[in-house]
C-alpha cells in the first residue's frame, strides 16, 4: 500500500533501505548463528581431544567406564524380563542404586563399599525389624528377656523406658538413632573406613522404621531391600574382580615405588645443575625431572585411601591377603619427609651468586646426591620387583663416606687459600647439611624397605642394580659384588 | 543307680570328686562371665569417655547429629501424616534417603549437595522422559525437529540412528549413558567440584530409563523422586542454615589463620630452643607448641575441600557472598611451603653437640626468628580479625635487617679468633641460611595476605599487634607508631 501525499522515489528509497537494512540484519543474523556454531564445535573439538587424553593417559579408565555399563545392564535385567520384575517388582531399583553408589575403580574400594552396604543394611534391618516386632510383643514374652538382658549387662539401665519407647514414639526412636549413628561418623578411627558402612545403616534403620509404622510393608520392605542389594553388590564385586580388575594395593605398591623414584632423579640430576655442570645428554633446558619431586609433598591422602582399600582386597598377584600395607604407608611417611627436605633443597637451585668453590668440593658434594639418588632408586626398583635391595646399602655407604670427605676438605686449609669469605661458604654449607639430612632420611628409607623385605619375603637377587645409563667421569662405579657380598649380613642383620 | 561288683566307698569317693568338679566348673564358668561383664564394662566405660571428648572437643558435632534428627523427624512425617502419605506413598523414602546423603557438617557441603541432587535429578529426569516420549513419537512429528536440531549443530550426525536407539534397545541406551557418565566423573576439573551431582544423575537417568520401559510408571516415578528429593533437600538446607549452622567459609578462614599461628609459635620458641636459652615462664621440657606445624603439612586436601564448599555458601557474617576463597588457598600454599621449610629446621633441634658460638650471633640468629614469628603472628591475628596487618611488614623488616647483622658479624674477623673451626660453622650456617628462606616465604606470605586485604577491604585498624605475653630480655620491643606510620605507604603501594 501507498502512503498518502508522499513522492513516489523517495518512497522507492525507503523501501531501498528497508531491504538493506533487512539484509544487514539477516547476514548479521547468520553470522551470529555461524559464530555461534562455530563456538561450539571448537569447544566441542576441545572437549573430544581433552577426553581423549583422559583415556589415553589411563586406559583403565575406559575399561572401568566400560565395566559400570556391564553391571548397569545385568542388573536391569530385573526389570527388562517379566518373571524376575514379578517377584521383585520396584524394589529392583535398589539393586540399580547399589550399582551406581558401590561400583568403585578398584577392586578393594568396590569390594569395601559392597560388603559394608551388605552388611549394614543387613544388621539395620534386624535391628528395625527386631525392635518393631519387640514393641508388637513387649507385653507379653519381651519385657522379661529384656529385663534379663539388660540386667545381665549393667543393671543400671531403666530398661522399662525401652519397650514403650518403641511402642509409643516410633519417631522419637528414628530420631534417636539418627542422632547417635550421625554422631559415631565423627568417630574417629570409624570415619576412615567405615563411614559409608554407617551412612548405609542410617539409611536402612531410618527407612525400615519409618515403614514400621505401617505393618503389612515392613517385612516385605527388609527383605526386598536386602535381597536387591545383594543382587546389585555381588555383580559389582564380581564384574571388577574377573573384568580388567585394578588392584587398589598394587596401585600402592606402584606409588610408593614411584614416588621415591622421583626423589631420585631429584637427587641425581641436581649436584650437576647446582654446579652448573651437565652431562652430555641432558640439556641445561630439560628440566623437568627436578619438578616430579612436587606431586610426593600432598601425597599423603591418596597413599591412606589406597591402604584402606587394599584391606579389603584378596589376595592377587604377588600381593597376599594380608599383605603388610600399614608398612608401605611407614615407607610412604618417610619419603614424605625427604620431599620436605628435597624442597628446602630446591630452593638453593634458583639462580644466584655461585660462590667460588674448589673442584674437589664441588665433586664431593655432586656425589653425596649421586649416590643417595641411586640408593633411591635401587630401593624403589626392589620394591617394584619385589627382590632385596642390596646395592642400596652400598650407595648409601658412598654418599656417607663422601660427606665425610666434605668434612675433611672443609678442614683442610690448603684448599681456600688466605682471604676466604665465610659469607661464600653460607649457601654451600647450607646445601651440604641438607644433603646429610637427605642421606639420613634415605638411610631409614631403606631400613623400613629392608622391615618389609622381611615380612614379605622379597626374593634374595645376587644383582639387583636396575639398568641406568652410565654417568660420566665424576661419578665413582657402583662397587663390585666382593663389596657386596660383606655387605649383606649387615643388611640382614638390620 | 549303683554300678556292679564296685565298693561303696569308692563309688562316694567318686560322687565327691565329680562334685568338686561340677562346683568347679561352675566357678569358673561364673567367673568366665564376671570378666566377660567387666570387660564389656570397662570397654563400655572406655567408649563413653572417649565419645564424651569428641563431643567436647567441638560441641558443634553434637548439634550437627541432632540437626539431622531433626530433619530426619521432619521428613518422616510424609509417612506418619495419613494425608502426606496418600498423596506420596512408598516414593517418601527418597526424602528420607535424601536427608542421610545430603546433609553434612557444614553448610557449604550441604548446600551444594542439596543443590547438585536437586538440578541433576530434574535433568536426568528431563532427559530420560523426553527421550522416552522422542521414541514413542518420533515416527510422527519427532524426526523432523531432531533432524532440524541435529543439522543446525552439526550437520553430519547420524541422527537417523538416535531416535530408532532410543525405541528399539533401551538396554543399550541405559548402558551407553552410563558408560559416557562414568567416564565423565573421571574428567578432572568436574571431579572435585561436581562429581556427587554426575552420580545423582546417572541414578536418576537409570532409574528413569529403566521404568520407561513401563509406560505407566514413567512420569509418576519422576515425579515423585523429584518432588520427595525437593522436600527433603530443602529440610535439610533450611535447618543447617537456621539452627546453628557451621559456615565452611568461616572453618577455611579460621583453619588459615591457625596455621600460619603454628607456624609462628614455632618460630617464636626456636630461637631459644635452640640456642638452650629458655624464657621465665617456659619450662624446658613444654615444647608442644614446637610440634604445632606438622599438621600444616598435609593440610591441602582440608584447605580445597573447605573452598570447594565455601563457594556454595550465602554471605555469612563478615564473608560476602563471592568471597575471594581462592585467595585463601594461594595463601595457605604458601604457608605449607614455610612449614616445609620449618620441617627442615625442625631436623636441627635434635640433641647435638652444639658448636660454640659467641653471643652476639646468638642473640641476631634469636631475632631473626622471633621477629618472623611476630610477623607471621601478626599476619594470623590481621587474617581472624580481618584488618590490615600494618605492623607484619615492620617485624619483617627486622628479621631482615638481623639477617643482615647476621652476615656482617660472620665478616668481622674480631669474633672469631684464629682458631675457628669451619665444620662447626656448618651447622650454624644451615640454621641461619633456613631462617633467611623462612623469612622470604613469610615476605610472600604477608604480600598474599595483602592482596586478600585489599580484595575485601579489611578495616585499617592503627595498631593491630596482639596482645601477647611480653618477652624476656634480649627481643626488640615492637616499634613505636612513629615507625607504623611510615610504613604505611610501603605497605599500601604493595
Amino acid at each position: 500500500m501507498q502512503a498518502k501525499g508522499m513522492p513516489l522515489d523517495i518512497m522507492y528509497a525507503m523501501d531501498l533501505d528497508q531491504a538493506k537494512q533487512e539484509q544487514g540484519r539477516l547476514s548479521r543474523g547468520r553470522s551470529w548463528i555461524e559464530t555461534f556454531r562455530d563456538n561450539v564445535n571448537a569447544r566441542a573439538l576441545e572437549f573430544v581431544s581433552n577426553v581423549r587424553k583422559l583415556g589415553r593417559d589411563d586406559p583403565r579408565r575406559v575399561f572401568h567406564s566400560l565395566k559400570v555399563g556391564l553391571a548397569l545392564t545385568m542388573v536391569s535385567l530385573l526389570y527388562f524380563c517379566q518373571p524376575l520384575y514379578n517377584s521383585f517388582g520396584v524394589s529392583a531399583m535398589w539393586a540399580v542404586i547399589t550399582v551406581v553408589f558401590v561400583f568403585e575403580f578398584s577392586v578393594g574400594a568396590t569390594l569395601g563399599k559392597g560388603v559394608m552396604r551388605g552388611l549394614a543394611t543387613l544388621l539395620a534391618a534386624a535391628l528395625a525389624v527386631g525392635a518393631h516386632h519387640l514393641a508388637n510383643v513387649s507385653g507379653r514374652i519381651g519385657e522379661p528377656i529384656l529385663l534379663g538382658i539388660f540386667v545381665f549387662l549393667q543393671g543400671k539401665i531403666d530398661y522399662l523406658s525401652i519397650p514403650s519407647l518403641i511402642k509409643q514414639k516410633p519417631k522419637s526412636l528414628l530420631a534417636i538413632a539418627a542422632v547417635v549413628f550421625t554422631f559415631a561418623r565423627f568417630y574417629a578411627t570409624i570415619k576412615a573406613r567405615y563411614e559409608y558402612g554407617l551412612v548405609v545403616f542410617i539409611l536402612t534403620f531410618s527407612l525400615i522404621s519409618v515403614s514400621g509404622y505401617r505393618d503389612d510393608e515392613i517385612l516385605k520392605l527388609a527383605y526386598h531391600r536386602l535381597s536387591t542389594i545383594l543382587i546389585g553388590g555381588s555383580a559389582c564385586i564380581i564384574i571388577s574382580i574377573l573384568v580388567f580388575p585394578v588392584w587398589a594395593g598394587e596401585e600402592l605398591h606402584n606409588l610408593i615405588a614411584s614416588n621415591m623414584d622421583k626423589l631420585a632423579s631429584f637427587l641425581q640430576g641436581f649436584g650437576h645443575v647446582y654446579f652448573g655442570m651437565t652431562e652430555d645428554g641432558v640439556s641445561k633446558q630439560d628440566k623437568s625431572f627436578l619438578q616430579g619431586y612436587t606431586t610426593v609433598l600432598n601425597s599423603k591422602n591418596n597413599e591412606d585411601n589406597l591402604a584402606n582399600f587394599a584391606r579389603w582386597e584378596p589376595g592377587h598377584g604377588r600381593f597376599q591377603f594380608r599383605h603388610p600395607w600399614k608398612q608401605y604407608l611407614k615407607i610412604g611417611a618417610r619419603t614424605r619427609r625427604c620431599a620436605y627436605l628435597i624442597e628446602s633443597l630446591n630452593g638453593h637451585l634458583n639462580p644466584q651468586a655461585k660462590p667460588e668453590i674448589p673442584g674437589k668440593i664441588r665433586e664431593t658434594c655432586t656425589e653425596m646426591s649421586l649416590e643417595c639418588g641411586r640408593a633411591l632408586k635401587e630401593l624403589a626398583f626392589a620394591i617394584k620387583t619385589m627382590v632385596k635391595p642390596f646395592a642400596a646399602h652400598v650407595h648409601i655407604e658412598n654418599s656417607k663416606s663422601a660427606a665425610k670427605n666434605f668434612n675433611s676438605l672443609l678442614q683442610s686449609s690448603g684448599l681456600w687459600g688466605d682471604n676466604m669469605d665465610l659469607l661464600q661458604l653460607v649457601p654451600m654449607a647450607t646445601v651440604v647439611s641438607l644433603l646429610i639430612d637427605v642421606i639420613n632420611c634415605t638411610e631409614e628409607i631403606a631400613e623400613s624397605v629392608h622391615e618389609l623385605a622381611s615380612m614379605v619375603n622379597f626374593e634374595a637377587v645376587e644383582s639387583t642394580v636396575p639398568p641406568e645409563k652410565p654417568e660420566t667421569g665424576q661419578s665413582k662405579p657402583v662397587k663390585s659384588s666382593d663389596d657386596v657380598q660383606t655387605v649383606i649380613p649387615v643388611v640382614l642383620s638390620l
